[in-house]
């Protein structure tokens, strides 16, 4: 379980979203260590360089974050927490910047996509899809130019030292990114109340119906279903599916069995305490 | 139904696998109209500029396309045919470039995530994220520089008279993208065999299992389960599903009605035959 020594690790630099999905969730008294891409954080756990690691999986307005979903599979550790943090974006520059010098705005992918009715406002600006929004923020400050900008959060604006030339210019006002924290243990406790895993079904007629109607007879609520493609296998899935409960209270134990049976393939991601936002 | 004078529309530009689909689908002697973006289609459709729109919906290797799944929702069009492409990804480049003067590939993003592994070979080379492939293939062309390449198909290669670096790029070599045909009416007839809807469920605990439920009980099979958030309601999904069936020969009528009973919002996609690759 958790302690103070534990180092954790997370994608992007400081200002970043995850960082900040870190600090809620631990405190701001734990070590950290962050890494370029999400397959560092996952390396790094596999080498015991980190402890747990925090990483998005889900964005309420854009959705799933393909990339982890796969690694989170072929790594096979597990899911010890959740947090839920809200994201709101705003066009960053250096001081003194005006809004009609700007050419180009550089973020993540996905932050040009939930600021992609602000932006359309201004056609002539480039948009250049970079790593992580902190690090555009950073990279704004460091061409020093004023022509460029960043879309990232008002804590990489402080960070960073650069204005805010427009706030909150996500068009989802309830924007939340949804983290994951991993371990490389399950890690069961009673506040546990949500379970992930992951499965396939064999390739006949009527076999999701019959692994989801196992859920149903045993009264275990399912909250979502993502569906990820099986690389050489096209058009078949591995369901990534979210339940309640607990594996310790509830009859879970036994409902996984009679799924895991009814799977080609079946993986335990883990169970949690939901997050409360 | 479809007919000789139709206007069809798609997005990209001739060489893209969206043009491909599109003949594939309809046959090499139709009228067509290209928009530089998927709402393009979409908005052309609604104003009757075209009579059937062409859209790639999920690939095999990287998943689901959210923009065309949001879109879908909000326009309220059918799906009335859909076809599987084969995606092999090429490096292409101007007519006597060496590889190792290269420091910059366009292409479509979902195109440099499927050659990822090839890609990485080649650590000093800029990827830039670009509209399309076929549209990255023609920039290439313009530009005539010896330092830049696209990914893009041999079609595509051949359109702009390219050469080809490298062939068949893409780490999963059975990589598909599943394209649908879009009208502005339902089309049932009797080579129907699958259906896609889309469907929320009230946020009350079970409502999931309950809707899901309905198809069991009554032998229909699922394909397929996508969530994808609802805008301003964090944590909800919008859930899109496909099924096997015939809307006029199965009993089909009476399950979606009970689904829709069970639903706060639902929408019949469409009713169209499977590809068959």
């Amino acid at each position: 379980m958790i302690n103070k020594n534990n180092y954790i690790g997370y994608q992007g630099i400081p200002g970043s979203y995850s960082e900040e999905a870190l600090k809620e969730y631990f405190g701001e008294n734990v070590q950290t260590k962050n890494y370029p891409e999400f397959l560092g954080v996952f390396e790094a756990l596999n080498e015991k360089e980190i402890d747990y690691g925090v990483l998005p999986l889900e964005n309420s307005s854009t959705g799933a974050i393909n990339d982890v979903y796969d690694l989170l599979r072929s790594y096979g550790f597990y899911i010890v927490g959740e947090r839920n943090i809200k994201v709101d974006h705003n066009l960053v520059v250096n001081k003194g910047t005006k809004i009609e010098d700007l050419t180009e705005v550089y973020s993540h992918s996905q932050a040009l996509e939930q600021s992609s009715r602000y932006l359309k406002e201004h056609p002539n600006w480039q948009l250049i899809p970079y790593k992580n929004t902190a690090i555009s923020a950073r990279y704004i400050k460091e061409e020093n130019l004023k022509t460029k900008a960043a879309i990232a959060s008002k804590r990489a604006a402080e960070l960073y030292d650069l204005d805010i030339l427009a706030e909150n210019i996500n068009y989802n006002k309830n924007n939340y990114t949804r983290f994951i924290i991993i371990g490389r243990n399950l890690e069961v406790s009673e506040r546990c109340n949500k379970l992930s895993i992951i499965m396939t079904v064999l390739h006949e007629p009527g076999m999701l119906n019959k692994s989801l109607q196992i859920f149903s007879d045993h009264k275990v609520n399912l909250l979502k279903i993502e569906s990820r493609p099986i690389i050489e296998r096209s058009w078949e899935y591995f369901f990534y599916i979210d339940l309640e409960g607990n594996l310790e209270k509830n009859n879970l134990q036994e409902v996984l069995h009679l799924v895991k049976k009814n799977s080609s393939y079946y993986k335990l991601l883990g169970n949690y305490q939901k997050s409360e936002v």
